[in-house]
């Protein structure tokens, strides 16, 4: 390979980008053949397409992507130009994003990643990414950009809706069933599979203020115990073939310049053998952004000499590398690393064997009735009961009038990284189809959160506060005829979201709701009718007035494309809430960040308010009722490389088939660095008929003891253990263990 | 030396523990010879008696203190004993906390700590502290438990009215001053001096959550960057005898036990000499409270391995290293060194030579006229102007009936770690005496903050919201008779202070007014009337609703005994003001952290709010006008060994003398590691009358341009620096640097 053809493997081009489009967004191997006479690494995203709009108009969000057989149609083109037209023949490895659904035209759109995470559900994970992989690898796409297992400790921070939530062990635990999900087992891709890309190396999650990619304020051992387990998990128990480095910076360092993030620690300690890939234009950030390079040559020196081997999504940094190669600025040798893993990423998807989508099998694939299935369970196991004074689930015939109200009623909000799916079905919808003839359903809009809907603006306005009051008055009149009021509130995909630039923000100063929200529940509760809140949301729900004058809360999140059908479903109680809160929800701003795994020095109180979340950790409610014992452990005292088994009886003690989430926590009493109050090391979603009774073993072993201690080497300190068992972090029961020498 | 006559040196005796106390809180040498067989190392606070009251009243806070001359007399009685009833006639170290003057009786109290620092007068600081250390050392003490040179970070944290701000260099320079003051030059005292105790190290100043001695989130580079400057300025630049170990941890470790941070750090790169004393109890809680250690003894040995020397305030853990040497689980020899360092500072004390107090003094010494006039002179400095829409200064004969309405303006708050100096002077106390009989003064209450006023009182309670509204109604009737408001609204020594248990606690969740405070504002603003706001206050004023509506907002915080005369002549234009923020105000608690000098990624932007301070670091008004030029360097290039002139000129074009703060700030345009977007390095201020200009010359040397590479080595990195000068962080004009290897 010439050095030029080395370079462009490493180099992304955009879908979107003019150096390879012809008419009507197609590819044009010419043009493409001038602009990269080399042969092209990556493209991103090619359900992306850009369309033009008259000057001063935006695009409508749902035309600026490919159809799906535009999208296979222009992989092929791509494909065919780069093995028969470039010297060396090698295939495209196309990129697209698939946080919770392949984010493209017509494919299924499940929960958003929250709401999958509150599932506790590594085996439904699992399933909605083997559904995922096959609808993106049909179009001839090869790598995702998913799964995200950020540790998620601010709430004001517009991402938190993508991430598992705050807790290492359920992060891992949920990254690796989605990396096993897309990938398959092994390292090389069977038909259907595509391969994952662990994201986003590390620290995003707890941004300083919560501003978005702002500098994660972590020391070395908060990474090392806190950021860092699950992507090792995901990397020592998958195939995993790449992972992204994250946009911030950790006490001083970009991790796009932080070679012991990347090659110390990633390659070195946890033996990664894929990609490293930049985030969107991480690279020049090096430059423009973080200011630790001179310009966008140097940014690209630093990035590839710390192990970043690819640049997405133009290239813009890495095309540089040529002439820095030349310069003798950095070695041909490290361009050969970087080139090398992303061949191997080329061999191992089957690239060179079957470069091509199957343009004939989209249309059966994408968003079919098997997915639609999947859909709709995913959507009933995500959902969470926060709380119940026994109005739900909705008797049958009891309600003759049913207001829905609220911004969120009608729509489906789909959340982040999501685009257009076949079909979707909004509260609304869902509630009107489950009762049928047997209710009368009224419908009013409550307030508007925003002044558009359309989710590719970049300025967001609030909704008219004066049009707002009226629509409350129109409410309360629709409300005031009916027995009971379902108010369907929350966020929107512009009110949460990743904010990428000072005029497309996404972070927040307060967690309370948007907009008049709070002043339409207020006047609902007022007319002294039962209201059931409905949260559709990516911020998990600090509403302290909602939550407490609600007679029901339930945490929906974004809940997907059938979510009305299951809430509906949840509504009336043919399905039984079974999900838990992978997040601890404050009470406010002023609390944050507050998650339960916290150091024993933390909370010791506020004036005037509480360091009591509003919703702990864990936490979730059910239409039956369950009792969980005490922890019993097969031994009192074991040794350091030892494993004791944990026993838990649940029974389901109430009147009907529900689900529970059985959590094992444990703390490490004295040690000779600070340990957390609790640690989640083990849980199990278990569905127990009414009456049933069964005995739940988990085994710890050395990894569930294990720290870093004051010498920063991992191990097992010998001491007292507490273990405890319970279903919600704050609900537990415990037994103590001895662990020797 | 015997081994239980080493120990007791590293020990402390409470001055109020019922050992050493015979009746009418006297010094019992017989009791104290039964107890303390082996000498006394330290006795704490010798002017606090906690008297007993009746059971379940409380003692109010003005009888737990002992008078001066009791003080004195304690004092002379323990030396007594100490030097001729123990074997070895070691005289004992007494300790005294003097934050802000000494906190005794009748000691002179001076503005708290963020308002001194808010003079941005070195000098001023020096002096004040001169005369701390007078009215200490004349009560025969001879070490005192300040100054504090922690970073704040988090206004939730209700000590953050302690520090000298959020800035290193500003912190630095001002706690080089304070030691100077109270210890003079050198390391030996000389008469009218006490040595110094640095505190807290480190991290203090940005507790997780704002939730006082919560985790600092600090990796190493920051530490190094933004928490050790300050005290490695001191250490380096002064005798500084004594330092604190913080009470929270960093990364893991706490700070009583981390080796790294006392011995490798504090006494191996900078050289200290002196002792390391525990916080109070804060060996204890390296088991009680981090659980790092199983009991006190384990904790004692850490904390003397990790190099803490004294055990402050009672003792308990240290008392166990006698038993632990005999054990052979600490070595003699560590114990030795502790020892030596407690009896060279006794050495250095003088206390060998002159132990004793002269009572004979003491009131003559002690809150004098001398005194009085420094404490009014600081409160002026020390208040900063925020707003003004030209009613300030008030015009001479212009207002007939002045309203002074508000909570804090009939009281005098001192602020923490103040006790009862022998005057003081309210706000309205000093606008009475400056009118005099050319206007009339009305006064209202307008709202109570707390429900009481002793200060003592550990739960506190917020005033009746009824009784309070009442209050509003009663001050708005007053208001309306007058032709201006001066609303006097704030905190109070129980609204933030230091929680130090889970009754009794000081951080907040929200940085507004407490109470019906804003109530009161929006009820006078509402009459449409001039309202001058006074602000009394230990946190920044994060007041919007207030600063937008105010005529004039005068930032006083706690301005000392003598403020209200202070206060009534910068009203008036008898002063100007002149000092500046030495924090960032936030908006709202939903922007925390928020610090002028932080990284180029953070602030992106929030969604209906805005990363935009109310108040810049740096920043505050005067009377008069000035202008600055823009900066002048003596050269454009120099090597990185180099130092460079930089040339401000300022002039007075407005009609009154008045103050102004020239602030010097460098940013590293890129560097290897980020760097903050600009920091100050230097700053004076000075005193023009109207009309005259000044040139100002600074000179920067590489300790204002050096940082911390990525191999964490400090060194100045060649390349561009950008010089910029002004009178507030946020309004600089600049010129660039180059510098050359």
């Amino acid at each position: 390979m010439t050095l030029e053809e080395k370079v462009a493997q490493l180099l992304t081009v955009g879908a979107t980008t003019r150096d390879v489009l012809g008419e009507g967004q197609r590819f044009d191997p010419a043009k493409a053949e001038a602009a990269w006479p080399d042969g092209i690494g990556q493209i991103a995203r090619p359900s992306d397409a850009r369309r033009t709009a008259p000057a001063g108009e935006a695009v409508p969000s749902d035309r600026r992507w490919r159809t799906p057989a535009e999208t296979a149609e222009f992989v092929n083109a791509v494909q065919r130009h780069a093995l028969t037209r470039t010297r060396l023949g090698i295939p495209v490895l196309f990129h697209e994003e698939a946080l919770h659904g392949y984010m493209a035209t017509e494919a299924t759109m499940f929960p958003q990643a929250i709401a999958l995470a509150s599932s506790w559900d590594p085996e439904l994970v699992r399933r909605v990414n083997e559904t995922i992989a096959r609808e993106v690898r049909v179009r001839g796409v090869s790598l995702v950009l998913s799964p995200v297992v950020d540790i998620a400790r601010d709430p004001r921070w517009g991402r938190i809706e993508e991430t598992f939530g705050e807790d290492p062990y359920l992060a891992g635990e949920l990254g690796v069933a989605a990396v096993l999900g897309l990938q398959g087992e092994g390292r090389t891709l069977r038909p259907g599979k595509v391969f994952a890309t662990l994201k986003h190396m590390t620290g995003h999650g707890q941004p300083q203020a919560g501003n978005n990619v702002a500098p994660a304020p972590l020391g070395e051992r908060e990474l090392r115990e806190f950021f860092f387990p699950p992507f090792e998990q995901v990397v020592t128990r998958t195939g995993i073939e790449a992972v992204m480095a994250s946009y911030n910076e950790i006490d001083g360092v970009p991790s796009h310049a932080n070679r012991w993030l990347l090659q110390d620690v990633l390659r070195g300690e946890w033996g990664f053998r894929g990609a490293v890939v930049s985030d969107y234009s991480g690279v020049d950030e090096l430059a423009t952004f973080h200011h630790v390079a001179p310009d966008i040559q140097a940014a690209a020196i630093r990035a590839i000499s710390a192990g970043v081997d690819s640049d997405l999504p133009e290239g813009l940094s890495y095309r540089t590398l040529v002439q820095a190669v030349r310069d003798g600025r950095v070695s041909e040798g490290t361009v050969d690393g970087a080139v090398r893993r992303i061949l191997s990423l080329k061999f191992r998807a089957g690239l060179f064997e079957n470069p091509y989508a199957d343009p004939k099998a989209v249309g059966r694939v994408t968003g079919n009735a098997e997915a639609r299935t999947l859909a709709l369970e995913a959507a009933r196991k995500s959902i969470v009961l926060l709380r119940n004074d026994g109005i739900l689930p909705l008797a049958p015939g009891a309600h003759r009038r049913i207001a829905v109200i609220g911004p969120n009623a009608a729509v489906t909000r789909l959340g982040g990284y999501s685009s257009f799916p076949r079909q979707s079905v909004s509260l609304l919808d869902g509630i009107k189809a489950r009762v049928g003839s047997k209710a009368e359903v009224v419908h009013a809009q409550g307030v508007f959160i925003t002044r558009s809907e359309d989710r590719s603006l970049h300025e967001v306005e609030l909704a008219d506060p004066v049009r707002n009051r009226e629509l409350i008055a129109e409410a309360v009149e629709t409300a005031r005829g009916a027995d009971l009021v379902i108010l369907a509130i929350g966020d929107t995909e512009q009110t949460s979201r990743e904010g990428f630039a000072k005029n497309h923000l996404g972070d927040r100063t307060s967690l309370d709701l948007v907009g008049e929200q709070n002043e339409l529940a207020a006047a609902l509760f007022a007319l002294g009718k039962p209201v059931v809140v409905m949260a559709l949301n990516g911020r998990p729900p600090s509403w302290p007035m909602v939550a407490e004058r609600a007679n029901a809360l339930v945490e929906n999140w974004y809940v997907g494309q059938e979510g009305g059908t299951a809430m509906a479903q949840i509504l009336f109680g043919d399905a039984n809430p079974g999900g838990k809160l992978p997040v601890t929800v404050a009470r406010s701003v002023g609390q944050v960040p507050l998650y339960y795994n916290h150091k024993p020095s933390v909370g010791r109180g506020y004036l005037f308010d509480t360091t009591a979340p509003l919703f702990p950790f864990g936490y979730g409610l059910s239409y039956t009722r369950f009792e969980l014992s005490a922890p019993r452990l097969s031994q009192r005292r074991i040794r350091s490389a030892g494993t004791v088994d944990v026993e838990v009886d649940v029974a389901n003690v109430g009147p009907r088939t529900g689900d529970e989430v059985v959590q094992i926590y444990v703390c490490d009493e004295v040690a000779t660095v600070t340990r957390p109050i609790k640690e989640l090391k083990a849980f199990r979603r278990v569905t127990l008929q009414p009456g049933e009774r069964r005995t739940l073993r988990f085994s710890l072993g050395p990894e569930a003891f294990r720290m870093w201690n004051a010498d920063m080497r991992r191990l097992v300190e010998p001491g007292a253990f507490e273990i405890m068992a319970g279903n919600s972090s704050a609900a537990l029961k415990s037994a103590t263990l001895v662990i020797e020498e």
